[in-house]
């Protein structure tokens, strides 16, 4: 059997530490920002020049969380409740032969300073992913609005999201930017719980930077309980 | 360092013998159809369950003929005239690091009665590609028509493409199809030539299927000089 060996080019830094929370596409949750750090030898600024002309980028990485958790010719989109079964290639899970993802992410910023750094937003990348490639969006090819696209052909509903008092107090003693209360808030938007879950008594945890969001989701909302302090490593 | 090892999902039957003469970007020669045979385990129809409700899909492939070739930071890209370097990352070319490639094609039918093979068409794939996977394309977070796209911001110009009296004459008595012949000219269209040969005397060949095809192009537009049929291995 033929086998071709592929290298990083470099890794994402993150704030999703767990594959549970992280969006189900790009763009949802556009306050998830990551960087995409190069590895020498693509680390120097030459392979990267005229890269900023470009809004948007490809991103080729290994779900390096899957990998050892295979694949299999069927799968359960969550798009469809659990429910119903449908081919792995017809769908985006992670659990595929070769593990290869393919994201588009919003490039907005390239530092070349020390090294080559692209920092993107509205990312669904868990933190420390190996990325094979990246390529410029070329939308007069790839942009066809008009295409049929079966099961998943618009965004996934977006729930209000409210804290609790006690998750608040939490918050405000916390010292986090802004931009980290709209990435927690964009992310429990989309009802991260596995879609075979539906029990809202049952309170979920979500590991974002250091910090564990408690929350539960009723029929309409999400609530936001508690917020806790995970001793980094 | 780090080694991912990638198998083939299957292979690609193309009428594109060799790298001169493919399409830049996919669509730019519809007629260009091309075959997807999955290999086993991948072959069984489970794995394609629900793919035909999507009208167009995502190919991840090797550049198996640019192996060999390397990489390099800086490329000319022949969308600047062979005149300007760009970053590797910054373009699409297949000299790059991993050597992975990725076409958005139409998916135009589905067979499984034996294995399962999938035909595309407007295809920018060389014969026997090895492709590493297949994915739906989500037009609700894949489709930014608006997205700047610094210097491939529209379709390379079409030549209008024109015939010889030999041409045609070689060409009525092939007995190949009408589809053939659209190949031959939507190919042709777009100046396969690479960017720095501007020599309107030299004549070029491009292989398709068992016909190589012989033409010049003028300042303004391509000629079929002859079609040569080559003896097939």
């Amino acid at each position: 059997m033929q086998i071709f060996e592929c290298t990083p080019i470099g890794f994402i830094h993150s704030p999703y530490q767990q594959k549970f929370g992280i969006p189900r596409q790009p763009h949802l949750a556009p306050a998830a920002k990551v960087t995409l750090e190069l590895i020498a030898p693509y680390n120097h600024p030459d392979c990267v020049r005229g890269l900023e002309e470009f809004e948007y980028v490809w991103v080729q990485f290994i779900f390096h969380q899957c990998q050892t958790e295979g694949w299999a010719p069927l799968v359960r989109p969550p798009r469809l409740g659990g429910s119903k079964k449908k081919g792995v290639f017809a769908t985006r899970s992670p659990h595929r032969p070769n593990h290869i993802g393919l994201s588009l992410l919003k490039l907005e910023e390239i530092q070349t300073k020390q090294g080559v750094r692209l920092i993107f937003s509205g990312a669904d990348l868990l933190d420390k992913t190996p990325v094979l490639d990246i390529k410029p969006y070329l939308p007069f090819v790839e942009a066809i609005a008009q295409a049929k696209s079966g099961f998943v052909d618009q965004p996934p509903p977006i729930l209000p999201v409210l804290w609790s008092e006690k998750a608040l107090a939490v918050w405000q003693n916390l010292n986090k930017e802004q931009g980290f209360r709209l990435l927690i808030e964009q992310s429990l938007a989309q009802d991260p719980r596995p879609a075979f879950h539906q029990d809202d008594k049952r309170q979920y945890g979500m590991l974002l930077e250091n910090i564990n969001v408690i929350f539960q989701v009723t029929s309409d909302c999400v609530t936001i309980v508690d917020l806790l302090l995970v001793p980094t490593k």
